[in-house]
């Protein structure tokens, strides 16, 4: 398989879905063990297979996803053998990264050099169940993410992962935007499949990294009505820095009646859910107007509470939004590449080394959550 | 304003919304006082006025939500005045009703004759909120139902509605069948305002009278895999008559098993819940494949729970859906005229007299439920 047809939408041939090879060298990784375990340490170099291309890691932001797990988890990462990868914890992190082609495996396309800048997709699928058939990869039923559930991660010194997975930078991006790509694609991907149409009004539940995200593709869009909802004051610059065009506080605003009033008497189009609370949720669909939508991308601990007739009465809908599928990595690029979103940078507001990630990484974002965005951290081929 | 412009969509006049005059004569109605009190009583016959339609009721049915107020109402009913019709209960009951034109105010389109056989489209609407003036008049922000609201119902002698309620019914068009208009366009609707597309597989929650209109308004369409969950045998009995493909019990059958089973492994692209219960909906979100929806129509009491990660990682949907719109009504008149819903007059399964409402109706419709689709009851232009 050419990862022109692969990028093109087709599915991993069985013999793609391997993991790496390991060499007899050592590296250094980031690997999570379990529940506020996180260890830098030496781990085996892995080989690059056929159909594989190695990585050095260039930069690398810690999600909050990677702070789940650490504070709560195992939860998304295995403790029984994925049905991909064969890997449990303790396993590399590290899933936002870009880095430089070091090594090709046999097979793989000629249109790869090794030198080449690249940003890595991570989604790990197995191609063959019903939503892989349909070419949602992001809904697989075996799904998981390289940094998550095995293959390594891009908090590491070298990394191995399937063609498919890789894509090409334009000169005009850098490697450290280019670690943006990943969290930027989640809000590109939640506008995408949402009703959202460019002369609609939207309502934003959470200015953290993925609320900014969506700001900023909606702004690539040409929206021009963007309330953003939040509590935390720096958040709420941050919010208004990325372009949100009002920025309420459900402490201290009545939200639905501001939303209202905010869209002529009646409410959003979209609201888009990126804090996952109930008070929240609840606000939201009375703020949205009739045939509006809900779009969560919020991550939910467990089940919510709604009421059924605040749906049909208003005809309001409710969407449930995954990460991304194949497409949305290129248009986040080409849309950095553009211009459209030029703000991008903005949101890295730290960065450390490898070996800093437990303290300045983790321990940040949780003690000083509201200030930061995103973390980077630096990897080898920056050096 | 004349019948042409306004059923082509635009709004009621606010001369039009108003109250009949009433007329020194007396006629007898079915009113509903409050729970459990309904009565066969005189009442003043209401006089036709500028802008309305005077229509001797032919047929009407009896609506679950007319049974759901007497069992456990007034909750649709207003208690306080309503903010159109300016009623409270008691009420005249019946908005699923055909008749013919007796009387036409002043000011109504030439078109109209006396003696004319039409259909009253219920939906009462203000025309000037913001759901409105984008055309949702079943989503009005001061909506109601003639027969519910006030403005009399079908199951009186007489009753007077604003010219926009009134549709012309073809020759081939049966007033029998012609009330059945209104639980048709329900489902009718549904399906026109969820993602349905003919080569979808569908589920149906439940073969009470909606279930059955979504199966008929699925059939028109052409769909060819209608799952019904249905318990009453009965009800499953309906389905199969009505069109259903397969017809399974939660009972007895693992839904999401038996439904993933049923559309090779996935799940349906489209559920529909016209059942309204906690482990119904529970099921089938699960037994939706990736970025299917579950389209809502049942009236819930109360708050429902439900598991956002279920949405998110498959991307599913959610709809509500509330009766229908300017359009639905002319659609199943079409349909039923040219044979797409050629088997809608199964649904009557009783024909009675206005002065049998109570026993032969309501009572009938609670201790034989299973056993009924529409009891129909005969007006004073039938005698
Ligand atoms: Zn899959
Ligand atoms: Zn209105």
């Amino acid at each position: 398989m050419t990862t022109a047809t692969t990028q093109d939408g087709s599915l991993p041939h069985s013999t793609e879905n391997k993991p790496a090879p390991e060499t007899s060298q050592q590296m250094k990784a980031v690997r999570f063990h379990g529940k506020e375990d996180l260890r830098f340490e030496d781990i085996q170099e892995p080989k690059c297979g056929a159909g594989q291309i190695k990585v050095v890691p260039a930069w690398c932001g810690i999600c909050g996803s990677d702070l789940h797990e650490f504070i709560g988890g195992p939860s998304l990462c295995p403790t029984t053998p994925h049905p991909i990868t064969g890997e449990t914890v303790p396993l590399t992190f590290g899933h936002e990264f870009s880095g430089i082609i070091e090594e090709l495996g046999e097979g793989v396309a000629e249109k790869w050099k090794v030198g080449d800048r690249v940003v890595v997709q991570p989604i790990i699928y197995d191609g063959d169940c019903g939503a892989c058939q349909d070419g949602l990869i992001n809904c697989c039923y075996n799904n998981g993410f390289v940094g998550l559930s095995g293959w390594g991660g891009g908090l590491s010194e070298h990394v191995v992962v399937p063609e498919y997975a890789v894509y090409q930078l334009p000169d005009n991006v850098g490697l450290d935007v280019a670690a943006l790509v990943e969290p930027l694609a989640v809000g590109w991907h939640a506008v995408n499949i949402s009703p959202f149409k460019i002369t609609d009004s939207v309502l934003i539940l959470g200015g953290g990294p993925i609320g900014l995200a969506v700001i900023q593709a909606l702004r690539a869009r040409g929206c021009n009505k963007i309330i953003v909802s939040e509590i935390s004051s720096m958040r709420k610059q941050y919010a208004k820095d990325f372009g949100a065009h009002h920025v309420i506080d459900p402490t201290k605003d009545d939200i639905v009646a501001k939303v209202r009033e905010l869209c002529d008497g009646t409410g959003v189009h979209v609201a888009f859910d990126c804090a996952g609370v109930q008070p929240g949720m609840d606000q939201a669909v009375l703020a949205i107007r009739a045939r509006g939508t809900l779009v969560n991308i919020a991550i939910w601990e467990k089940t919510a509470t709604f009421t059924p007739n605040d749906f049909n009465f208003k005809e309001r809908g409710y969407l449930g939004v995954a990460t991304y599928v194949k497409g949305d990595f290129e248009e986040v690029i080409n849309a950095i590449s553009d211009g459209r979103l030029d703000n991008a940078h903005k949101m890295i507001t730290k960065r450390i080394e490898l070996d800093q990630v437990l303290e300045e990484g983790f321990r940040t974002l949780i003690n000083d959550k509201d200030n930061q965005v995103k973390i980077l951290v630096k990897g080898s081929s920056e050096k």
